[in-house]
């Protein structure tokens, strides 16, 4: 007798978003070790406010670093904005970190400026490039064409699909709960990895079928998963470069789930005009993902996780504003976030 | 003409306590992540409750790391006490961090097994040494006899002398501030450093005197700061090993601040004895320090600085209730905790 399918649609009865955050802390060490010892960051703003811009060709800094470093100086307090944008010290950061001032605590935090991971900080922004790209298995978590990315290895594939399929399986049941059909009948899940998502949704809705489109050595942890939780006959599984491999136009759902936030703003803008692209009037684009406060400044814990996703990823986490001007851009009118758990939720856009 | 001396009892304006929680933010993924993916603790767990010592043993761990590291997975809410004093899982690790269970994020967790700061502190935890004793330059922050330290070099003692001044520049106004003397008219600061709550008080009561014991190297720099705060004439600097040479015996107030946290339970023990012993009756020793919470349970905050003293140094973070046993043990009776800054606060413990 066969094993009955596991369930994708059951959540679990404890929410583990303290345990990321916990596993997040040292991008703070590393971020605040940085700004001091290494960039000298308050130094430099101890003599007056500069523009975001500014500040950022002052440290010699790429704008997406110069995002993640500047937001999560916000989030901690350290730094604010004026009421005419621009980047001034905090009073505690005027008075603690403004280097050789009475109450400056500057060499203090400066004793773990040589720490591996603050050094390495430090290289990620300067360089503006992810961990890993430049050495022998490449980026672990991310695949385009012209980078070296471990996703092109059955091994490391496996290995770092399945490990963040522990997260996925958590947030899940809740996108299957929340998203509400509105009469699709196939969804198009785009960078699936393991197709949680999309298994959830089709254990919730009997009449969908979906296709998850991801790269070869993903797609085998994603036919197994198909088979344990007995979707096997509604799932497609289409092996491809969602930059650049023509999108499946039978769909009335494209699902986002957690990979823009691995891309930088151009390749953004492309994913989600390919994904508008492909629908049908009435049909819709579902962003999940992690959103940054509208104004960039926080909540911290998504700073912190911007900080994961910039060291290994070409991307960061965004606002919701940000992802909303791409879906205007893209000709989809959007509605409502729908929190989903650990920090998710979902911008749903339709196409006019 | 003479520059005029520096306060060292003019308080800072803003409390720069966050900038230390946000810098101490890496313990608490290293502590996590040797938790998960170097000692299977919550998979040694899952089957059952265990008793503090029994997780110890299992783990193979002294008690000192295993206090560090029991502290922190209470102050994260992945353990909990249960009323017969055994350590358990809290429903929120048992659900999410039991290896294997469909919501477990261990390998999520996992994915930062190798990433040096856990490996670094995976091997402090296993050895119950503190980095840097085995090398060239020995320990950064503490001296006794036997062990190899930084502190007998002049430009490192120098060098961590200062940065841990900017802290104790911000906290020394508050203890000048908040501590009666009691008619005591010279006060003996035992591994006083830069001297610098000694020059507070100095400065705040015209009449006493006070005598600064350390090396010789770490008391170069209390010498120029003497100068510096013009409170040279009634500030005498003792070269002298603290658990082994004679203390002087002319003081009515002995202080130990953020000192005791240096040195494992039987130093801390002998160095409040030794305080207590040259004391006249109606003598005092002050414990300046930071606390958790008589369970050892947290806070959190506090939590991850103990795990940074247990990396540096022999130590770790105490509770009020280690500190007033010593202090009783050692004839003293103890008075409410007088909060400073900085997570500090001051223990009195009168000689009868």
């Amino acid at each position: 007798m066969a094993a009955s399918p596991q369930s994708a649609t059951q959540p679990p009865q404890t929410d583990p978003t303290l345990i990321f955050e916990h596993f997040r802390g040292s991008y703070g060490t590393e971020l605040l070790t940085v700004a001091v010892a290494h960039f000298n960051l308050f130094g430099q703003l101890a003599t007056g406010s500069k523009r975001f811009d500014e500040l950022r060709q002052d440290l010699q800094l790429e704008p997406r670093p110069a995002n993640v470093l500047v937001t999560a100086l916000l989030a901690m307090q350290l730094i604010r904005r004026t009421p005419d944008d621009r980047i001034e010290l905090t009073p505690m950061a005027a008075e603690h970190l403004t280097p050789g001032t009475t109450f400056d605590v500057s060499d203090y935090v400066g004793l773990a400026a040589m720490a591996p991971g603050v050094v390495e900080m430090a290289e990620r922004l300067r360089t503006n490039r992810p961990a890993g790209v430049d050495e022998e298995d490449g980026a672990a978590f991310i695949y385009r064409d012209g980078i070296k990315s471990a996703m092109e290895s059955e091994a490391l594939a496996r290995h770092f699909t399945m490990a963040l399929a522990g997260r996925a399986k958590n947030v899940a049941p809740l996108v299957a709960a929340r998203v509400p059909l509105n009469g699709a009948t196939r969804i198009l899940d785009i960078g699936g990895g393991t197709g949680i998502y999309s298994i959830a949704m089709l254990q919730k809705h009997p009449q969908l079928s979906a296709v998850v489109l991801d790269r070869a050595e993903v797609l085998k942890v994603a036919a197994e998963m198909a088979e344990e939780y007995g979707v096997v006959d509604r799932l497609e599984l289409l092996e491809g470069d969602m930059f650049s491999d023509p999108l499946p136009t039978d769909c009335q759902l494209v699902l986002l789930s957690n990979i823009l936030h691995d891309w930088d703003v151009p390749q953004c803008k492309q994913l989600v005009q390919r994904s508008a692209d492909v629908l049908p009037h009435g049909g819709r684009v579902l962003i999940h993902d992690v959103f940054l406060d509208d104004d960039l400044g926080g909540p911290l814990p998504i700073a912190l996780y911007s900080a994961a996703l910039f060291t290994l990823t070409e991307g960061r986490a965004y606002s919701q504003s940000e992802y909303r001007s791409w879906m205007h851009e893209a000709g989809l009118k959007t509605e409502a976030m729908i929190p989903t758990l650990v920090h998710c939720g979902i911008v749903p856009g339709t196409k006019s």
